[in-house]
Protein backbone atom coordinates (compact mmCIF):
# COMPACT_ATOMS: atom_id res chain seq x y z
CA UNK A 1 0.00 0.00 0.00
CA UNK A 2 1.27 3.69 -0.81
CA UNK A 3 2.23 6.30 1.66
CA UNK A 4 -0.83 8.14 -0.17
CA UNK A 5 -2.88 5.43 0.44
CA UNK A 6 -2.05 4.62 4.07
CA UNK A 7 -2.84 8.63 4.18
CA UNK A 8 -6.32 8.99 2.58
CA UNK A 9 -7.39 6.31 4.63
CA UNK A 10 -6.50 7.51 7.83
CA UNK A 11 -7.67 10.60 6.85
CA UNK A 12 -10.99 9.21 5.47
CA UNK A 13 -11.38 7.37 8.74
CA UNK A 14 -10.70 10.78 10.72
CA UNK A 15 -13.73 12.44 8.70
CA UNK A 16 -15.92 9.30 9.87
CA UNK A 17 -15.19 9.78 13.23
CA UNK A 18 -15.82 13.25 12.99
CA UNK A 19 -18.69 13.30 11.19
CA UNK A 20 -20.63 10.65 13.09
CA UNK A 21 -20.04 12.91 16.16
CA UNK A 22 -19.75 16.50 15.13
CA UNK A 23 -23.02 17.70 16.36
CA UNK A 24 -23.30 17.01 19.79
CA UNK A 25 -19.53 16.90 20.40
CA UNK A 26 -18.72 20.44 19.26
CA UNK A 27 -21.89 21.43 21.66
CA UNK A 28 -21.04 19.27 24.42
CA UNK A 29 -17.46 20.65 23.79
CA UNK A 30 -18.03 23.88 24.18
CA UNK A 31 -20.09 23.58 27.21
CA UNK A 32 -16.85 21.70 29.11
CA UNK A 33 -14.88 24.24 28.17
CA UNK A 34 -16.80 26.79 29.09
CA UNK A 35 -17.27 24.76 32.27
CA UNK A 36 -13.43 24.60 33.23
CA UNK A 37 -13.20 28.73 32.33
CA UNK A 38 -16.02 29.84 34.45
CA UNK A 39 -14.81 26.96 37.27
CA UNK A 40 -11.06 28.73 37.27
CA UNK A 41 -12.22 32.03 37.08
CA UNK A 42 -14.20 31.14 40.29
CA UNK A 43 -11.03 30.16 41.90
CA UNK A 44 -8.79 33.37 40.96
CA UNK A 45 -12.26 35.22 42.75
CA UNK A 46 -11.97 32.92 45.56
CA UNK A 47 -15.62 32.52 45.01
CA UNK A 48 -16.40 29.52 47.41
CA UNK A 49 -20.04 29.01 45.49
CA UNK A 50 -19.16 29.48 42.37
CA UNK A 51 -16.19 26.30 42.76
CA UNK A 52 -19.15 24.25 43.42
CA UNK A 53 -21.89 24.89 41.76
CA UNK A 54 -20.99 22.80 38.47
CA UNK A 55 -19.75 19.39 40.96
CA UNK A 56 -21.68 16.39 41.94
CA UNK A 57 -22.73 15.49 45.59
CA UNK A 58 -20.53 12.13 45.22
CA UNK A 59 -17.60 14.16 43.58
CA UNK A 60 -13.99 11.88 43.88
CA UNK A 61 -11.34 14.38 44.27
CA UNK A 62 -7.51 13.29 43.62
CA UNK A 63 -5.75 16.34 44.90
CA UNK A 64 -1.77 17.74 44.94
CA UNK A 65 -1.50 17.67 48.35
CA UNK A 66 -2.44 14.84 50.96
CA UNK A 67 -4.58 13.06 51.09
CA UNK A 68 -4.82 10.11 48.91
CA UNK A 69 -8.56 11.00 48.30
CA UNK A 70 -11.24 13.12 48.93
CA UNK A 71 -15.10 11.70 48.59
CA UNK A 72 -17.84 14.21 48.59
CA UNK A 73 -18.74 17.88 47.75
CA UNK A 74 -17.75 19.21 51.77
CA UNK A 75 -14.23 17.03 51.27
CA UNK A 76 -13.75 18.63 47.92
CA UNK A 77 -14.63 22.30 49.01
CA UNK A 78 -11.97 21.57 51.95
CA UNK A 79 -9.36 21.27 49.86
CA UNK A 80 -9.39 24.87 48.30
CA UNK A 81 -8.67 26.19 52.13
CA UNK A 82 -4.88 25.23 52.06
CA UNK A 83 -4.66 26.12 48.39
CA UNK A 84 -6.33 29.78 49.00
CA UNK A 85 -4.02 30.47 52.02
CA UNK A 86 -1.27 29.20 49.84
CA UNK A 87 -1.91 30.74 46.94
CA UNK A 88 -0.17 34.35 45.90
CA UNK A 89 -2.86 36.96 45.37
CA UNK A 90 -4.43 37.71 43.40
CA UNK A 91 -4.76 34.27 42.68
CA UNK A 92 -3.08 32.73 39.89
CA UNK A 93 -5.25 29.44 38.37
CA UNK A 94 -4.63 29.15 34.17
CA UNK A 95 -5.04 26.33 31.88
CA UNK A 96 -3.63 25.99 28.92
CA UNK A 97 -3.59 22.52 26.36
CA UNK A 98 -7.06 22.00 27.71
CA UNK A 99 -8.48 18.75 25.46
CA UNK A 100 -12.16 17.82 25.64
CA UNK A 101 -13.33 14.58 24.72
CA UNK A 102 -17.37 14.62 25.22
CA UNK A 103 -19.73 11.48 24.39
CA UNK A 104 -23.41 11.96 24.66
CA UNK A 105 -23.41 12.16 28.51
CA UNK A 106 -19.78 10.81 29.55
CA UNK A 107 -16.53 12.96 29.11
CA UNK A 108 -13.26 13.45 30.04
CA UNK A 109 -11.20 16.67 29.84
CA UNK A 110 -6.72 17.27 30.08
CA UNK A 111 -5.01 20.24 30.93
CA UNK A 112 -1.62 21.09 32.36
CA UNK A 113 -2.75 24.37 35.08
CA UNK A 114 -0.22 27.13 36.20
CA UNK A 115 -0.93 28.34 40.13
CA UNK A 116 1.82 30.39 42.35
CA UNK A 117 1.85 31.03 45.78
CA UNK A 118 4.77 31.53 48.80
CA UNK A 119 6.67 28.53 51.09
CA UNK A 120 6.91 28.84 54.54
CA UNK A 121 9.69 31.27 54.10
CA UNK A 122 7.84 33.26 52.24
CA UNK A 123 9.58 32.74 48.86
CA UNK A 124 7.70 32.76 45.78
CA UNK A 125 7.11 29.42 43.82
CA UNK A 126 5.66 28.68 40.68
CA UNK A 127 3.75 25.30 39.94
CA UNK A 128 2.51 23.61 37.00
CA UNK A 129 0.58 21.00 37.56
CA UNK A 130 -1.78 18.46 35.66
CA UNK A 131 -5.73 18.36 35.45
CA UNK A 132 -7.67 15.68 34.77
CA UNK A 133 -11.69 15.71 34.54
CA UNK A 134 -14.36 13.72 34.35
CA UNK A 135 -17.59 14.79 33.85
CA UNK A 136 -21.45 13.31 33.69
CA UNK A 137 -24.58 14.74 31.98
CA UNK A 138 -27.78 15.06 33.92
CA UNK A 139 -30.71 16.76 32.56
CA UNK A 140 -29.01 18.57 30.27
CA UNK A 141 -26.01 19.67 31.99
CA UNK A 142 -22.45 18.40 32.62
CA UNK A 143 -21.30 17.65 36.23
CA UNK A 144 -18.11 17.11 37.73
CA UNK A 145 -17.76 13.80 38.62
CA UNK A 146 -14.13 13.36 39.20
CA UNK A 147 -11.01 15.85 39.05
CA UNK A 148 -7.08 14.89 39.07
CA UNK A 149 -4.51 17.57 39.83
CA UNK A 150 -0.81 16.34 40.49
CA UNK A 151 2.33 17.43 40.15
CA UNK A 152 5.20 14.76 38.68
CA UNK A 153 7.04 13.35 41.75
CA UNK A 154 10.51 14.51 42.31
CA UNK B 1 -41.06 17.62 53.64
CA UNK B 2 -40.31 14.43 55.46
CA UNK B 3 -37.13 12.69 55.72
CA UNK B 4 -38.76 9.46 54.07
CA UNK B 5 -40.41 11.88 50.85
CA UNK B 6 -36.79 13.04 50.38
CA UNK B 7 -35.43 10.32 50.71
CA UNK B 8 -37.70 8.38 48.28
CA UNK B 9 -37.53 11.26 46.01
CA UNK B 10 -33.61 10.47 45.81
CA UNK B 11 -33.97 6.59 45.36
CA UNK B 12 -36.28 7.86 42.44
CA UNK B 13 -34.10 9.98 40.59
CA UNK B 14 -31.11 7.29 41.20
CA UNK B 15 -33.70 4.69 39.43
CA UNK B 16 -34.47 6.83 36.86
CA UNK B 17 -30.21 7.51 35.94
CA UNK B 18 -29.70 3.89 36.16
CA UNK B 19 -32.94 2.78 34.17
CA UNK B 20 -32.03 5.21 31.57
CA UNK B 21 -28.46 3.85 31.11
CA UNK B 22 -28.33 0.46 32.31
CA UNK B 23 -28.04 -2.09 28.97
CA UNK B 24 -24.81 -0.50 27.60
CA UNK B 25 -23.44 1.07 30.92
CA UNK B 26 -23.49 -2.74 32.52
CA UNK B 27 -21.46 -4.04 29.05
CA UNK B 28 -19.47 -0.89 28.58
CA UNK B 29 -18.45 -1.13 32.41
CA UNK B 30 -18.07 -4.89 32.28
CA UNK B 31 -15.33 -4.64 28.82
CA UNK B 32 -13.63 -1.30 30.82
CA UNK B 33 -13.08 -3.20 33.92
CA UNK B 34 -11.62 -6.27 32.12
CA UNK B 35 -9.54 -4.08 29.42
CA UNK B 36 -7.82 -2.61 33.19
CA UNK B 37 -7.22 -6.02 34.43
CA UNK B 38 -6.22 -7.39 31.79
CA UNK B 39 -3.72 -4.46 31.61
CA UNK B 40 -2.38 -4.56 35.15
CA UNK B 41 -1.70 -8.07 34.42
CA UNK B 42 0.51 -7.44 31.57
CA UNK B 43 2.49 -4.58 33.52
CA UNK B 44 2.61 -7.88 35.95
CA UNK B 45 4.13 -10.14 33.57
CA UNK B 46 6.07 -7.33 32.22
CA UNK B 47 4.49 -8.28 28.79
CA UNK B 48 5.05 -4.66 26.64
CA UNK B 49 2.86 -5.77 23.94
CA UNK B 50 -0.24 -6.59 26.15
CA UNK B 51 0.68 -3.29 28.20
CA UNK B 52 0.04 -1.27 24.90
CA UNK B 53 -2.91 -3.27 23.10
CA UNK B 54 -5.86 -1.15 23.80
CA UNK B 55 -4.13 2.20 23.72
CA UNK B 56 -4.54 4.43 21.46
CA UNK B 57 -1.66 5.82 18.93
CA UNK B 58 -1.83 9.47 20.69
CA UNK B 59 -2.76 8.43 24.08
CA UNK B 60 -1.61 11.62 26.47
CA UNK B 61 0.05 10.02 29.68
CA UNK B 62 0.39 12.16 32.98
CA UNK B 63 2.72 9.36 35.04
CA UNK B 64 3.95 9.77 38.50
CA UNK B 65 7.58 10.34 38.06
CA UNK B 66 8.65 13.36 35.63
CA UNK B 67 8.57 14.49 32.46
CA UNK B 68 5.26 16.41 32.86
CA UNK B 69 3.05 14.64 29.90
CA UNK B 70 3.91 11.78 27.50
CA UNK B 71 1.96 12.19 24.07
CA UNK B 72 1.60 9.19 21.82
CA UNK B 73 2.03 5.36 22.20
CA UNK B 74 6.22 5.58 22.14
CA UNK B 75 6.26 7.98 24.76
CA UNK B 76 3.74 6.01 26.77
CA UNK B 77 5.80 2.92 26.13
CA UNK B 78 9.12 4.58 27.52
CA UNK B 79 7.37 5.39 31.04
CA UNK B 80 7.48 1.92 31.63
CA UNK B 81 11.36 1.25 30.90
CA UNK B 82 11.69 3.04 34.19
CA UNK B 83 9.46 1.80 36.61
CA UNK B 84 10.20 -1.94 35.53
CA UNK B 85 13.88 -1.71 36.12
CA UNK B 86 12.10 0.24 39.88
CA UNK B 87 9.92 -2.25 40.39
CA UNK B 88 10.52 -5.44 42.70
CA UNK B 89 10.26 -8.93 40.90
CA UNK B 90 7.25 -10.71 40.43
CA UNK B 91 6.30 -7.10 39.78
CA UNK B 92 3.46 -5.67 41.97
CA UNK B 93 0.94 -3.69 40.14
CA UNK B 94 -2.78 -3.87 41.76
CA UNK B 95 -5.91 -1.49 41.93
CA UNK B 96 -8.94 -1.28 44.55
CA UNK B 97 -11.61 0.62 44.43
CA UNK B 98 -12.28 1.03 40.76
CA UNK B 99 -15.08 2.60 39.10
CA UNK B 100 -15.86 3.08 36.28
CA UNK B 101 -18.42 5.77 34.44
CA UNK B 102 -19.07 4.54 31.16
CA UNK B 103 -21.48 5.95 28.19
CA UNK B 104 -21.99 4.94 24.95
CA UNK B 105 -18.85 6.26 23.26
CA UNK B 106 -16.49 8.15 26.32
CA UNK B 107 -16.09 6.99 29.43
CA UNK B 108 -13.36 7.58 32.24
CA UNK B 109 -12.57 5.42 35.10
CA UNK B 110 -10.56 5.70 38.97
CA UNK B 111 -9.00 3.21 40.71
CA UNK B 112 -6.53 3.41 43.88
CA UNK B 113 -3.53 1.40 42.56
CA UNK B 114 -0.90 -0.34 44.78
CA UNK B 115 3.25 -1.50 43.23
CA UNK B 116 6.53 -1.92 45.42
CA UNK B 117 10.12 -1.56 44.66
CA UNK B 118 13.66 -0.65 45.81
CA UNK B 119 15.14 3.11 46.23
CA UNK B 120 18.25 3.67 44.84
CA UNK B 121 20.13 2.35 48.10
CA UNK B 122 18.38 -0.97 47.29
CA UNK B 123 15.94 -0.56 50.67
CA UNK B 124 12.27 -1.62 49.55
CA UNK B 125 9.29 0.93 48.94
CA UNK B 126 5.95 0.93 48.93
CA UNK B 127 3.51 3.24 47.01
CA UNK B 128 0.13 3.60 47.04
CA UNK B 129 -1.02 5.86 43.54
CA UNK B 130 -4.26 7.37 41.77
CA UNK B 131 -5.35 6.10 38.47
CA UNK B 132 -7.36 8.34 36.12
CA UNK B 133 -8.18 6.93 32.67
CA UNK B 134 -10.30 8.12 29.60
CA UNK B 135 -11.14 5.97 27.00
CA UNK B 136 -13.09 6.26 23.92
CA UNK B 137 -14.56 3.81 22.04
CA UNK B 138 -14.02 3.30 18.27
CA UNK B 139 -15.65 0.65 15.88
CA UNK B 140 -17.45 -1.06 19.42
CA UNK B 141 -14.05 -1.33 21.07
CA UNK B 142 -12.87 0.64 24.02
CA UNK B 143 -9.11 1.74 24.01
CA UNK B 144 -7.14 3.79 26.39
CA UNK B 145 -7.35 7.52 25.22
CA UNK B 146 -5.43 9.57 28.23
CA UNK B 147 -3.69 7.75 31.64
CA UNK B 148 -3.28 9.74 34.83
CA UNK B 149 -0.88 8.29 37.67
CA UNK B 150 0.04 10.37 40.77
CA UNK B 151 1.29 10.28 44.19
CA UNK B 152 0.16 13.19 46.12
CA UNK B 153 2.89 15.66 47.19
CA UNK B 154 4.55 15.70 49.79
Amino acid sequence: MSTRTRASRTSEQTANRNVKQMPSQNEDEMAIRALIEKWAKAVREQNREGIRVDHDSEILMFDVPPPLFSQGLDAYMATWTPFLSWSEKPVSFDFHDVKVTAGKDVAFATAIGHCAGRDARGKREELEFRLTMGLRKFDGRWRVMHEHHSVPAE
